[in-house]
């Protein structure tokens, strides 16, 4: 018996927000300090480090769950079964609903209860919950669908990760640059073959790490309102995930009994190009091997970080021939790796 | 092989806030009209539908992450457990970390990596989430964590339900009075014996149901703010659950293969003592019989509904002698139930 992805969606929201377009914004330090380079410097280096040239949000009038939804009906439709058949929908995000120019974040009910109410499904036997992960929610929500299978609790799962990062950031703070919006969603399910889910590997560091990623005050000394928006220590998180990513990705898939050198594609959570780089460099030297030519797919440049949305829409990008000059096929072996809030950290080692 | 809750704790606040405490607040109807009744016949019929005399607060200086701390320290005692052996964290909440006098949910990182963090665990591999399920979270953490044993992904779970209602009520809304603090925690592992969870139910409604409990504006029209609150719609609520809750409980039980005379307890999420009542008669009807004399033991005379952390905090004081004339004996069966936010619902036959 298998558990695995046989069919997947995902919405890339319409607005294109690119890099040119931060040339006006007011970037202070953390300490509210000024920053002694222009705007067209700070993008630059910011670019050069992270590889992104532009992000997508979504439209004032849309909510996070409306883009799991869109992503939902895609990825029922492409593995082509009766929504009513759906034992589980699990939604990775991390600050539900938040409407535009808005600070509140709507999380009850659940962005799954409001998923399955746009999808109409009627099942009451088809139960939806949130998970709250860090970027690493998506591919967490996997690994629960396999947990609900592989108990006989369920046969069939919709599993979204889904987040509109750009209604909770600072205009003031670089970092803001980093962060986008999307929705991709897979169904799991058991099958007959051997194909599937053969491993994973997940991790939780928060002796030290709990607050590398927090929820913080504008860096505009001036603004007195008490609004917070999505902070991060990237220097230490960058740290932090070279250092660890590598070790579980090769935990991982030790625990699979799969050569290094049957892995075909390693699609990793995109929040910086230089750090995905390092993380699958340092996987490859574990193993005393170099990083093959394009083994780890990127969407950063025109995607940006859409947190938990990111990987499943690589995957259903690829799937679907929407990436040049990379495709898989049926039987190779794919890791699904990502590190974000928590600090939390999972794989998992795929035959497709 | 059993799967069993093993240890127990809860974290009752210790602001008592009585039902006179709220005689000179300004109540409204949803629409903002004038309500035609004095404070003291509002709360005097409150009182009479919900059981409700008083409820508990939590310090200022307090968030959700620390009660659910609080709660978890007692249950890995009470468990006489190594802290470092527990495989997941799990805790179910609905509106993260709210601050007093703050309107913001702070879900970053997961209230999981702050419990995991205070609870200064150093094992990476001790995985931490959160679960948002509207007030059955804690019963579906608990059957999240019978998945993850089932399936030999975990041994040992800690299962918390947290939640500071306090944080999002609104003073000009009667149902207000509903709601209460606190944190329940179970250690729930793998036991020799035939002890512990011998079946579960969960339902999602959704379909029109999805938002009978919702985030909406207070009920004062002349408050400007675009601040939401907890509402609900509670007569929807009620006919809701006296339809389906007595339904899922049949079917629970039918799984279980246990006779309804074998029923010691029933712990039941607690919202409303008219309700709760009209679920368990109408439960015990469904097998032709009279609901037995106290079948159903309560905490919501003083304690109110705290969601989440209801169903674990009551089984905690009953098993620590601390409610009168209430107590389970090993090898008694109890029903676990609850019903909220989603609308969901779930239930556990389970042998003590």
């Amino acid at each position: 018996m298998g558990i695995r992805i046989t069919g997947t969606g995902s919405y890339i929201p319409s607005i294109i927000e690119k890099n040119e377009d931060f040339y006006n914004h007011e970037f202070l330090n953390a300490d509210g300090s000024t920053i002694n380079s222009s705007n067209e410097v700070i993008v630059e280096k910011f670019e050069a480090i992270t590889g992104i040239q532009e992000r997508r949000y979504l439209k004032d009038n849309l909510l996070n769950s409306d883009l799991a939804f869109f992503a939902s009906k895609k990825a029922i439709a492409d593995a082509n079964i009766d929504k009513e058949t759906i034992d589980y929908i699990i939604v990775a995000h991390n600050y539900g609903d938040v409407k535009h120019n808005n600070e509140q974040s709507d999380t009850v009910p659940s962005i799954a209860s409001r998923v399955k109410h746009l999808l109409k499904i009627e099942n009451p036997k088809c139960v939806g919950y949130d998970l709250l992960f860090g970027c690493p929610g998506w591919i967490e929500g996997v690994i629960q669908a396999k947990a609900f299978i592989a108990s006989g609790i369920a046969k069939r799962c919709l599993v979204i990760g889904t987040e509109t990062l750009s209604r909770v950031i600072d205009k003031h703070d670089r970092d803001s640059m980093i962060y986008s919006d999307g929705a991709g969603a897979v169904i799991v399910e058991e099958t007959n073959d051997d194909s599937g889910i053969i491993a994973h590997e997940t991790a939780t560091y928060a002796l030290d790490e709990a607050h590398f990623i927090f929820f913080g005050e504008t860096n505009h000394p001036e603004v007195t309102d008490k609004r917070r928006y999505i902070k991060m220590f990237g220097r230490k998180i960058y740290e932090f995930a070279i250092t660890n990513v590598p070790k579980a990705l090769k935990s991982c898939l030790d625990k699979s009994g799969i050569s290094i050198k049957d892995v075909k594609k390693i699609l990793i959570h995109q929040a910086n190009e230089k750090m995905d780089e390092a993380i699958v460099k340092r996987f490859y030297k574990l193993h005393d091997m170099q990083m093959p030519e394009g083994i780890m797919p990127m969407t950063i440049t025109t995607l940006g970080n859409s947190s938990v949305a990111t990987v499943p829409t690589l995957y259903d990008m690829i799937l679907k021939g929407e990436l040049d000059t990379q495709e898989i096929n049926k039987g190779d072996i794919i890791i699904f790796a990502s590190v974000g809030a928590g600090m939390n950290i999972n794989a998992i080692v795929y035959k497709h």
